[in-house]
């Protein structure tokens, strides 16, 4: 083995270090989860979201003054009341999609092309925003936490995402033990402050530790309508994650629907709860937004002080943030991969990497939401408004496309009247409430993501029209076998050397006849005497017709090219193999003192209609 | 044309609008110049250096306090007295080396390899270093007549690195009349501020606008011999471009020997007249030396306000600096050709651009100048420590090369002993000095220069070696023409379709047999059926055998290369030749659509000895 060959597998045995060895295909299996831990790793999204969520609410209401904070309660109450639509709706998706549907192909097979790929879009959009607003608001729980980090978060979300991505790539399944913990930890502490909270709110007693005081609030906007609206819209995070049971039935046990339908309802049981509590206990504790520390590490500290227990909260809050965008990372490469295969999206992402994961997705994936949290300064609050669109506009084409699947099912499904009912109520009240989100927050971001939806379906739509006519150009339909090549082969002589006769033995084995090949010699100096090397030529030659160009400058494509271009008009030859002699030398660096011209030719040649570069390399 | 083609023609186009047609190799041609256009020409660089050379004494004299400054008078004196050494020992490099050896040959000529290699390395760290000094004060020039450009001074320097960087590119001659305005105007308005600003203070007359007072200044250093020596070396970069002429001898009419020597005297009375003329009146003003304003424009504020002439001092000192800047841009590039033809630096180096012009050589110094400036803050202060080494290291070396010479010469020569002690003189002096400078500011930079030297040359040195190497195997010492090479083709088939059908057929075209061409289906699922491919096959299969490979795992790389491994051992063939098909689409983005197999497999396969690989591309 050469010494390069060796520094190919140094690489890769440092990629296998990195991402692990290559699993073969049949290692690809899927996981049956119990109900309880089925909820751990679905609810990670769903659940993480009431870290923000009453957040959210209170930075809009908060526009108005402290008085208008008290309308949290009445909003949080209307979220819960969607949450109770959205989950039955959703129980109905699971139940016809036992596969494992999702928006996209719901959409698709029900109500057309143009309509599954806004699905599709939307989710993607939303994958990429789950990561970004989840990090952005598990580094937000550290830092609450150990507010000395606060000016690094930019830094620290962006490794948690390269952690999460690394993680990934090498495959790291979805293994419920590791989703356990922290989400009924999450959970279970959150639980706990809610209830403590309350009972010594019940009592009369005060909170632990000090909250900032309301008195210095300015209000710039008055308190209206439409600001309960927005507040409305940025609490509907919340609902952002509750989908991802439709995306996994085929993890549950049998009976597969009916325990996919069982787990989604204790989701959404636990999601009202959480949420409704925590804006509850917010709400009397008169809690204000920070900049500096989160809604939930306000409330946790005032019940606690800065107990281990509050450390606690904020640990958990992190970790189930930080899990919820590993959805992602597990949603959108698959979302992506079917996307591809139905030809609307590079074909790549449909290749499976060494370790049976879509890499090129996972990459992907990192990459924009990384772009999105750094380009936002990984404050929540700023990515929230390009929040939710997406999800409830997925929302509504899933439920609508449900309803058509009942009425197709009318002949056999005897309940499908009350069926549809259901997912149109939940179609037309996630509709109005995808308006009501695009329209109230519009001017502070929806519109990026109105702009960009748009510009990804017709970025699918042209994929897979160049698709199409790439598949119906190579059709074989009515093609008749090709004529033979006639080849010519020119093989490009600096000056006669070892590596150069070996070149130009292996430029003759390539061609059809002794005519067929070609020494090419670029003179470029006229007044360089080239005797030395015809004189070698004529002693070493091997019988092959040298050929020297002469230039008056020092580029040596340009005479190559014309050249070529006079030989394939002569007509004689339709192709010319152009053999490039080069250097393999013993250290890296060494390439750099070799090759230049090879290399430039290479580059130069590649698009030159009629040629087919060959790198001839001798071995020093 | 095929689109792609097209847009090779649109870069094509781009790039000779930015750097201008190529022009043909005997268009190269050698102005020959007056002695006043040479002066010009060669002083740009040398006289450049009294815009910062006096800075330089006061701000290592101010450490002991404003007390120490009077001794930059006498510092001065003994620098003018080293010029006329230098300048007098020069005239003779002159004398003895028309061609204009240049201190790399004279030392390589004289004194053997090793002193020739320590005065090219010290040659080009000085080129770097005086892009980076003479543009960071140039640049200083100009904020300190419009302070608010201060902190924008390491992107200007930059940018006028890659203004200059380019203007080399595009093959600027350095055309004595681009250079005569900036040159007089300089010495002109210089000699005018000396003059004026002497006479005001002869007659008692007190500074125009007001300089800061010295009140304030903290004494840090005792004042000692060694801070004296220490302003004395600062001082030093006074003499750096003196020995410019030496190097463009060529470049002077008949007799050139005469008229260069010449040039040689009036650029050091010039050069000694400014120098001292300046440090004279800065210490009658008892000028400080500022952060943000240079000690030039302090005078010159002092002798005229902020009168159109006090502009005009500093316009041009930011001319002629970047002109000096620039003269390294013609002298860097044409030594590394040299070296680099003598087989030290990498070949690349002597190539000759489109534009006659060595452009590698002038890439390369633009972006180590730009990183030096970049790294040391756009600072000429911190930069001097590292500067002036080189230079007199080169001097000595020069110097020391020329006694050999001459006495070489003692038989033709009757003046030999006389010239031979001048230089040796020069010889010593300047080592002397060059030990002051590496001793004295050893701590502050020189260090790092004593470390980057000897790297270089032990660089150097392992470059020729390999070199040496190369030609060694190369040789034709001896050699039998090589057998003939058997060649095994093998073209790579994803699946069957019109694209693939030439692919074969140019494959079949390259092989000397029908056994010698085999197409290779690589199956990455074991489920999907290949029924469609082997019926396919059968129907345009042009008689080639196809091979079918198995793999458990989706990487194309390793089933192929096993295979091509197996073919190789057999011992049939001692090559193969991999057709990789490949699509060319209409538009860039395409692209991205396909061929990640093909790009995939070239990399991978690069390496791999006894595989040369063919890209055979077709046209959608």
């Amino acid at each position: 083995m050469s010494p390069i060959g060796e520094e190919i597998y140094v690489l890769r045995n440092m990629r296998r270090a990195l991402f692990g060895e290559p699993l073969p295909t049949h290692r690809q299996s899927h996981e049956r989860l119990s109900n309880l831990a089925a909820l751990a790793v679905f609810a990670s999204d769903g659940l993480s979201s009431v870290a923000y969520a009453t957040e959210e609410i209170l930075l809009v209401l908060v526009l108005a003054g402290p008085a208008a904070l008290r309308m949290s309660v009445p909003v949080a109450f209307a979220i819960v009341a969607l949450i109770a639509i959205v989950a039955t709706s959703y129980r109905q998706v699971v139940q016809a999609y036992p596969s494992g549907g999702g928006a996209y192909a719901v959409a698709f097979e029900n109500l057309g092309r143009l309509p599954g790929l806004v699905a599709a879009s939307a989710l993607m959009i939303d994958y990429a925003l789950t990561v970004a607003v989840s990090v952005a608001s598990g580094v937000a729980a550290i830092t609450s936490a150990f507010p000395d980090l606060y000016g690094y978060r930019v830094a620290i979300g962006v490794l948690c995402i390269a952690v999460v991505a690394w993680a990934n790539l090498r495959g790291a399944r979805e293994s419920a033990r590791v989703f356990m913990v922290p989400t009924y930890g999450f959970v279970g502490l959150l639980l706990l402050t809610i209830v403590v909270g309350l009972f010594r709110q019940a009592r009369g007693m005060g909170p632990v530790m000090e909250l900032p005081t309301q008195s210095d609030i300015a209000v710039t906007q008055a308190f209206t309508m439409f600001l309960v609206l927005r507040a409305f819209a940025s609490g509907c995070a919340a609902l952002t994650g509750l989908e991802a049971v439709s995306n996994g039935v085929q993890a549950f046990k049998e009976p597969v629907a009916r325990n996919a339908s069982r787990v989604m309802t204790w989701l959404a049981v636990l999601l009202g709860v959480l949420f409704l509590g925590i804006t509850v206990l917010v709400s009397h504790l008169h809690v204000v937004p920070l900049h500096h520390e989160t809604v939930v590490s306000q409330i946790t500290r005032a019940t606690f002080g800065r107990a281990p227990l509050y450390y606690g909260v904020q640990f958990f809050t992190a970790v189930i943030l930080i899990l919820a965008a590993n959805t992602s990372f597990n949603g959108f490469p698959r979302l992506a991969s079917v996307v591809a295969a139905d030809g609307y999206l590079p074909r790549q992402l449909t290749m499976l990497g060494d370790r049976l994961v879509f890499a090129n997705g996972i990459v992907l994936l990192g990459a924009v939401s990384a772009i999105l949290l750094a380009g936002f300064g990984g404050q929540t609050h700023r990515l929230i408004p390009l929040y939710a669109v997406g999800v409830f506009v997925s929302f509504t084409l899933a439920q609508a496309g449900l309803v058509v699947h009942w009425r197709k099912l009318r002949e056999t499904e005897a309940d499908w009247k009350r069926r549809a009912a259901i997912n149109a109520c939940g179609a037309v009240v996630t509709a109005v409430v995808a308006l009501v989100i695009a329209a109230t927050k519009f001017t502070h971001g929806a519109w990026i993501v109105l702009i960009v939806m748009p510009a990804l379906i017709h970025m699918m739509l042209r994929i897979r029209r160049h698709y199409h006519a790439v598949d119906a150009h190579l059709s074989l339909e009515g093609v008749e076998p090709p004529p033979p090549v006639r080849n010519l082969v020119v093989v490009l002589v600096g000056s006669v050397h070892r590596g150069m006769l070996k070149a130009v033995r292996y430029a003759a084995s390539l061609a059809a006849d002794e005519d067929a090949v070609r020494a090419v010699h670029i003179e470029t100096e006229s007044d360089r005497p080239r005797r030395s090397l015809t004189e070698a030529w004529d002693r070493f030659g091997l019988g092959i017709r040298l050929v020297v160009l002469k230039t008056d400058y020092r580029n040596l494509y340009e005479p190559l090219e014309d050249y070529i271009r006079e030989v394939l008009a002569d007509g004689v030859y339709d192709c010319v193999t152009l053999v490039l002699p080069e250097f393999v030398v013993h250290r890296w660096w060494e390439q750099i003192l070799h090759n230049q011209t090879a290399l430039r030719l290479h580059v130069a040649f590649h698009n030159t209609p009629g040629v087919v570069i060959a790198n001839f390399r001798y071995y020093l």
